[in-house]
């Protein structure tokens, strides 16, 4: 093995070929620059963390000798008992009675797709997916080499025997196993499921026997609206209870409390989270004591307070987004009007590429955001972009959105 | 889908076959009775933790904003940058000289195993490893599902054409892509590699022209004897760089830190290390960045110290423990007298299967230990058990090697 990186290609699973970085966490590090207006990253604004209330609650863990010393020693794969109970409650509280064997807890949802890409995906099966949808959720399914078939229950009714066929055609053996969706303001399109087309994904699932993986990352941050069941909830609702259902919950503290913290977890039927466990433990043995036991007393106290700030400061930058956007924008560009999270979606004339329109944007307005194509498993949505609005303040929203309108008008 | 598990089975991914639990992990669970004596385990003792500056440390950055924001927040994939600096010089003075970009920090040693089995093995290819080896190697290997061969350079003189010969025989394109070694103080036999064996497994890696993975867990607590330079070390001076250097180090804060933390690195080629960095992203963003900056600040200050208390704690256990077999064990048994680490190795007579002689001994004599087999590859080894004296006392080592000894005479 020689100095030069293309040796140690050869050397790689087949896999590998898959793995590609990131187009948004590379474009984040290049954006370091303070006179940047960024509407890129889409991560929460660490003003809304309770900071405060996780450097006491630290310190109150670790005056406790038996809680600091569990904090610092290896811990069970499940994750931490007392969280498991407050997110059972949480879950309960959503429409979703369970019980503690039906929790896993994770390192951030990110590892909860992970886990069930691990599972699930045999190479060359297939995975239903949004067009567009999360860009992270690609990432972690394409270790496990499947094909993608696009989900669509807004749109064409397209027929169960259709995306089974295709799949069988794709490769000898492979089936569709699961699809996977964002209802609740999804990343990056902003958009809502309905009732009606949570209940057809459900519908379609059930037809093709498969699995459906819900990613409720920004469920908590809905700023109006009635909040509307869980795909997880309705199943539930129809099949008698969590452990008959074919659903998997996974649900995170990232958006609420603390993204650095990393905890998130999967919500699903005990014989699945019993399999899990040992991905799990194959994985990382366990996730940190620490982290668990801070949000977990995080969100037995702030949670609901953190929420409520949240949902407030970010509804109003939402609302001064699509105000900017109604304002400046030349007629042809359209976006989506998200009920919650943190994302809008602007879609350009076709004739425009985002990925270069960037370029300019950079250089001549300084104004950053991620282009739409890699949140396509196709690779299309050349013309399309995701705008977040989570770390901009009013100035920066109204000067990047006006000076992005005139690069392209 | 129904309330069974087995209608769960039909669903999951090929691999999932591979996927079992680890009879350690359950046995623990079981073990949480205060009048066993456990031999079991092998975790590191808690007393040894560095609790009051794990407290302080915790709270110092806490109280800081600036990085108080930065710990509750996404961090960079690669890593705290002031903990990698730390690693490259801590790796430097092993013999490796190398940078900041030779370094991906994990989740513990665990993490790096599950990327480096998803990076390197396409299914069928062929993993060399040691019989018996580290249990959560395998179960980390085996999602990616290899073939295993057995590494033996202290032992007979296998041709890297036979390797090479019997792992394409198994598969069609597949390979022999690394060998895998603990080569301080093995988990789960103590027993150290001497400086020819080393030279001996990079030779035959070389011939083969493969990776070789050296698990570093225990290589800071030696209790005697001088070091023994790491296999990376010895092929960067070969290969004249850690860039043109065919070894991965897994290094880990998990037995001289904390093991809660879950914080480990490794180190290796930078063109590697990129790649890495890819899969940590996939798989769960970044580690979390309390955790690390609290381990830097550790490793910053109390490393060496609580090292070298470790090392004198567990001699002296280890010393009790040979001392207590020596005593009381029948002529027939033998074991390892390892220089270092957590472990010894019972060798029991051919006639004895250690499985049942484990339910006997929590029966009768309330000692637990880990039966041997689930470390070989090949499901041999049933005489053989692992015997952990790291949290044990005087006392108990001497009560449950004698009650053992008892019930095998």
């Amino acid at each position: 093995m020689q100095q030069h990186s293309n040796l140690w290609e050869p050397r790689y699973a087949r896999r590998a070929e898959r793995m590609s970085g990131s187009e948004i966490r590379e474009l984040l590090k290049l954006l370091d620059q303070p006179d940047i207006i960024s509407f890129a990253g889409g991560i929460p604004d660490p003003a809304l963390f309770p900071e405060a209330e996780a450097r006491s609650t630290g310190a109150e863990i670790m005056a406790d000798p038996k809680r600091a010393r569990a904090a610092l020693q290896y811990a069970v794969s499940e994750g931490d008992p007392g969280l498991r109970s407050w997110i059972t409650a949480h879950m309960t509280g959503l429409g979703v009675p369970c019980d503690i064997d039906n929790i896993l807890v994770t390192s951030g949802s990110q590892q909860a797709l992970d886990f069930l890409g691990r599972m699930l995906l045999t190479p060359g099966d297939t995975a239903l997916v949004r067009w567009p949808t999360y860009l992270g959720a690609l990432q972690a399914f394409n270790a496990y080499e499947p094909r993608y078939d696009r989900l669509d229950p807004e749109g064409a009714n397209i027929d169960a025997a259709d995306y089974a066929a295709a799949a069988g055609d794709f490769a000898p053996g492979a089936s569709v196993k699961f699809a996977y969706a964002v209802p609740d303001f999804a990343n990056p399109t902003g958009a809502t499921m309905t009732f009606g087309a949570r209940e057809k994904t459900l519908d379609l699932a059930t037809k093709l026997d498969i699995a459906v993986i819900e990613d409720a990352a920004y469920t908590a941050l809905r700023y109006e609206g009635e909040a509307i069941p869980s795909i997880l909830a309705i199943d539930v609702a129809r099949a008698g209870g969590i452990n008959a259902s074919r659903v998997i919950y996974c649900g995170t503290f990232s958006k609420t409390l603390s993204p650095g913290l990393r905890v998130g977890w999967i919500c699903a039927s005990k014989a699945l989270i019993s399999r899990l466990v040992l991905v799990k433990q194959a994985s990382d043995l366990n996730s940190p004591p620490l982290n668990q036991m801070i949000i977990h007393r995080l969100a037995e106290t702030v949670f609901d307070a953190k929420v409520e700030e949240a949902r407030g400061e970010y509804r109003r930058r939402r609302d001064l987004m699509l105000a900017a956007l109604e304002r400046y924008m030349p007629t042809g560009v359209t976006w989506t009007e998200p009920e919650g999270g943190l994302f809008i979606w602007v879609s350009f004339p076709e004739k425009v590429d985002t990925k270069l329109l960037l370029e300019r944007s950079v250089a001549d307005a300084k104004v950053a955001f991620v282009p739409g194509r890699a949140f396509h498993a196709d690779g299309s949505g050349g013309n399309t972009a995701r705008f977040s609005f989570s770390l901009a303040n009013a100035t920066q929203i109204d000067r990047g959105i006006k000076a992005l309108a005139k690069l392209i008008s």
